[in-house]
């Protein structure tokens, strides 16, 4: 019998909080009845994506959640940005982010955003970056949003233990590439990128849309800035790891990056922009729609995190209003005979650090017979005292292929 | 900006008990206001110091709650006795703890203390043996509170899995060293240690020392039996792993040697002698005055655990109850705005057990923004409410470095 249970792991990135000087957070102090109404019909609990004391990035967070061990998997944040625009990679491809930028002809950094350019004229200049190839190796780039883009190198014998091109600041020259370690594999990546950002000044400098831009009086985009290498890991698909179906609905690159790195199908949402601003409803009827085709869903919110990194705890309170409204929505178009609903976040980002930090999140799991517990408000307090008790991100699809009857039975 | 909180990791040891027939344990019939206090104002959980079931010396505890895996850390009482007396020690150094004893001719142990030598006696022997060299191996050796002693074996190839030459009673002959593995490393150990109590003996037995004590009917200290063989192995200092200048405020030589061995400073107070009556409030002054030197602060205070390991119920009560007293002193004396407080134990040490138990321990975390939640009480029972639920001891340095914002984040 085909397994008809859908199952959605809703992120609220950044979700929890410390206490205010008033004891409160802005979960506790938002109104959110259906967050609320979720947490009293489900199992709730505290939840710590990768362990206890362990401050996440929001990838390494998502993969956790996902399954997937963010120490053998995240090797950096290059990979994650070149599956993010769509760069069909291979397993040992190294990939870094870049920058376009301007040097002068000492290589001095004069703009680390080539004064912006737009992503015509970067798609004029990717060409004649990609397909390069330096002592064997394929140089592979792809522009994105104007001066951003990912550089890979595909070939034998590389590394991704190299520092970054990129000095992060202007007036100081591109930094030279070095080897992290003592290997041959990381001296010689750090030789062909060293070679190959030469080659990129010697064609951009003089390349007819930066004789444009010159004329105009503005910055060339005559280099690329490498940063953030990591080499793309063997890793399961999420249908071959779990037989489901899976989408992703969100609006950020990064958390893009990881879908298509796993396998996920990216439903794009017009509005979805990863901010405050973002389009709530549009996501929340995505969800209900994706729900008809698929058996998975990963949804990530992300307007609540960038509040926090703001320090704007009016704000935060304002986003997890709207999330609670589009919840809302979600919840009049499902049934609990057919969805199992997590919902949690990725980290908390109290708004006193305006940064993640390990304090665990709170989660709660709604559907057809899971122990509902006393808890009858979703918050980092309420849910402390749930009957999951504590889990960690890895439980969660666990926890969802046994309450779907899909795991596999280990012993007799 | 350099970042200004401190953290104290304040520890009671042998702390937990498990209840009487009144179903009460020590900690909760104490009366202890500050300890309560402290739970109402922080966040609470029960605590295993290494893991569930697993019953630890205070020594391995120590190196757990401190972040040190005691699994691969700890080697043995040696190591750590060696640097509890001050000495220098390298990696790959076996060290073995000493008595100096009495034998006859035939290495029949008449007395496994000689008499209690007096310090200044086993310094004048202590020089007859240290400095030696066997089979191009040098021994160091030094005493400690008179018949103590500790022995370290440097050089290539040797081995810590020996047994011990000690035989732990009297009457009997003293122990052949015999290696615990195939390895010719224990066997070449061994080897040396056997010719070495030879030596002792010929050099020890008609020393001056000792025939001054033969003179006044005492025993003489004629051998060393050693015990307890540890390597000593490579780890990082306190300061290297957790940037935080730390120091160590504690009565027994066996802290002391864990504090050395990490790298904390040790804070001598006078009449801290790790008993019931030991100086509380010398002791209370010297850690709010460390305060203002240290980032971090070990505490450790043993008198409940002394008398719990003669079952007396009362005196581990009164000993709790002035631990309280003194924990009201440091409390008049800092601030929530710049302290991080973890009050905690290393074990259980059960009145009906006379030794230690894996039961966990209660822990409370106080301090700036910590999520208190509804335990109003320091003890067994009450802090398997909080809102910590239940930890392990190598969690509590990662959330005082989440707390207090020294953590590196994991990915972006």
């Amino acid at each position: 019998m085909k397994n008809e249970k859908k199952c959605v792991i809703f992120i609220i990135d950044g979700l929890g909080d410390r206490p205010n000087e008033q004891g409160k957070t802005p979960l506790m102090d938002a109104k959110t009845p259906t967050m609320d109404k979720i947490a009293k019909e489900g199992i709730c609990g505290l939840m710590n994506a990768i362990d206890i004391g362990i401050r996440p990035g929001s990838d390494t967070a998502h993969l956790s959640i996902l399954g997937y061990d963010p120490y053998k998997v995240y090797t950096g944040r290059g990979p994650l940005e070149a599956f993010g625009v769509g760069l069909d990679l291979k397993e040992g491809d190294v990939a870094f982010r870049c920058n376009f930028a301007t040097v002068d002809e000492n290589f001095v950094v004069l703009d680390r955003r080539a004064g912006r350019i737009s992503p015509e004229e970067a798609e004029q200049l990717e060409k004649v970056i990609d397909g390069m190839e330096i002592d064997g190796v394929k140089i592979i780039f792809k522009s994105s949003k104007g001066y951003r883009g990912v550089l890979v190198l595909r070939g034998e014998g590389l590394s991704c233990k190299v520092s970054d091109g990129d000095p992060h600041e202007e007036g100081v020259k591109v930094n030279e590439i070095k080897p992290l370690d003592d290997s041959k594999e990381a001296k010689r990546t750090a030789e062909i990128l060293n070679k190959l950002l030469k080659i990129v000044y010697e064609k951009l400098n003089n390349h007819p849309i930066n004789e444009e831009r010159r004329k105009k009086g503005l910055p060339p985009a005559n280099i690329i800035l490498p940063r953030g290498a990591g080499v793309v890991s063997k890793i399961e698909k999420f249908y071959d790891k779990y037989k489901m179906k899976g989408a992703c609905i969100c609006g950020t690159g990064l958390i893009k990056g990881i879908a298509k790195m796993v396998g996920l199908d990216p439903i794009e949402v017009e509005g979805a922009t990863g901010t405050p601003n973002t389009n709530f409803m549009g996501k929340a009827k995505a969800l209900v729609d994706a729900l008809k085709k698929y058996d998975f869903v990963l949804v990530n919110v992300k307007g609540a995190d960038e509040a926090s990194h703001d320090g704007n705890y009016d704000l935060k309170k304002e986003v997890l209003e709207k999330i609670d409204n589009m919840l809302s929505y979600v919840f009049e178009h499902i049934s609990r005979e057919d969805v199992y609903f997590v919902l949690t976040g990725d980290h908390s980002t109290p708004i006193e650090m305006k940064d993640h930090s390990a304090d665990p999140i709170p989660i709660v799991i709604w559907g057809k017979s899971v122990r509902v517990d006393d808890v009858e408000n979703f918050n980092e307090f309420s849910c402390a005292k749930g009957g999951l008790h504590w889990i960690k991100g890895e439980h969660i699809m666990k926890i969802l292929l046994d309450l779907t009857g899909r795991n596999e039975k280990f012993g007799a």
